[in-house]
């Protein structure tokens, strides 16, 4: 089961809410379950360089099926992987990529964010994931 | 002056409307004057392969400021740039590719679509342009 | 619905068998719906070269849910697309590229093989599709 | 002398059946001695980031000759070549990847597991070795 067209919009319009919120211009990515993109925006405003950063923290977030920042724990120093970031043309191991999963938690796509502190990322990504669940009630 | 969100988004709702009239799933990519991606949408049922076609198509036209079959002149058999095709990391010289011009023609972005046959590509992507140019009035 | 290690471990003894009676050494790979490699296996014997072109033709495949030499249509002299073939890192537009169907003619894969000549590889991948399907039954 | 399809189909068994065990679905890549592509299998259920990583420990064993984690020694903090893994398009220098060695310790080829934790992978890996070498006998 892939991610939908009605998904990614609602993911992605909870993020831009939450980013307007707080005075901030985003990118948001949104990528299938096999890492392909199906959904973009860069906000007015939003820097160039979080193009790649945002879409790359989709795909981690697809390659592993995790959070983003959750591949951290296995290349931080003294880890047991490290450079495990230079995998897969890339990782980005940090906040801001989160794993869509739907009814009966199947995986479906991941969402990236970038344009603001990774706690901002973070939070705004977390804002589109409530928004993408919530269709599902 | 670049494109901006809303008229990307408009061009695309443009896009996907005509789309839809013709029973097709097509890919659309938003770039801006700079070919940086603005915004992208794949809508369901389409195939992968045309995700890098409609950005291609995209990049082309806002790279040279003209649509993208219009660069297929100068790189045809017998033209006078043969393999121009083979630059800027592989150009798509055929229709799906237009550029985005606002008020006295000032050029803001370009937008590809795939996902039909050249024809219909084509005129989706004038579909997306019109509904852009009737913002202005 | 993607392809199992079963489906794909069944079509490609069909390919070795068909390569090893007509005493060739091919190189055979085996992607998803998504164009991730699923499975690969290089005969003994095989050169070097036919790697990525098996991979190419089975991405290929995969990336138009069609067989590799349909996208020649597309971009032969004279036709719509041409240069299409330089999308997507490159394609190969030529024989030996598979796209696997099952029930409902879901497609769920693609197989690409290389090593003997476009004829050979494409009655290669025929058989490996024929093994596939026999599953169903 | 190069790894032959026996040896690697062998030693691939040897890792799925390890795998298994384990209750985990892994990626097996098995390079020859020159880094080129041999076998590959992709276990049902396996996520897609392990596809890079499996095959890039099977490369960083086959570049040097040695298990993967062996390059750490090189390129750990306070080692003496800082970066290394910078190399060759990125090393994978934890466990994992493991040198393949025939009659008098001739080197043929390597294999590359991913999947687990990078101790589970490293078991396997072993388990893999050990099916290999039992062709021997």
């Amino acid at each position: 089961m892939q991610i939908t067209s009605r998904q990614a919009q609602v993911a992605m319009q909870g993020a831009e809410a939450t980013a307007r919120e707080l005075g901030l211009a985003v990118i948001i990515a949104v990528v299938d379950g096999s890492t392909h993109l199906k959904a973009f925006h860069r906000m007015d405003g939003a820097v160039l360089g979080s193009i790649d950063i945002a879409t790359r923290k989709a795909v981690t977030a697809a390659l592993f099926q995790c959070n983003s920042e959750d591949v951290w724990e296995y290349c931080k120093p003294g880890a047991s992987a490290p450079s495990l970031e230079l995998t897969n043309g890339g990782l980005a191991p940090y906040g801001g990529g989160i794993a869509l999963k739907w009814i009966d938690d199947t995986f479906v796509g991941a969402l990236g964010v970038s344009g603001g502190t990774i706690e901002q990322d973070t939070q705004i990504a977390r804002a589109a994931y409530s928004a993408f669940r919530a269709l599902m009630s």
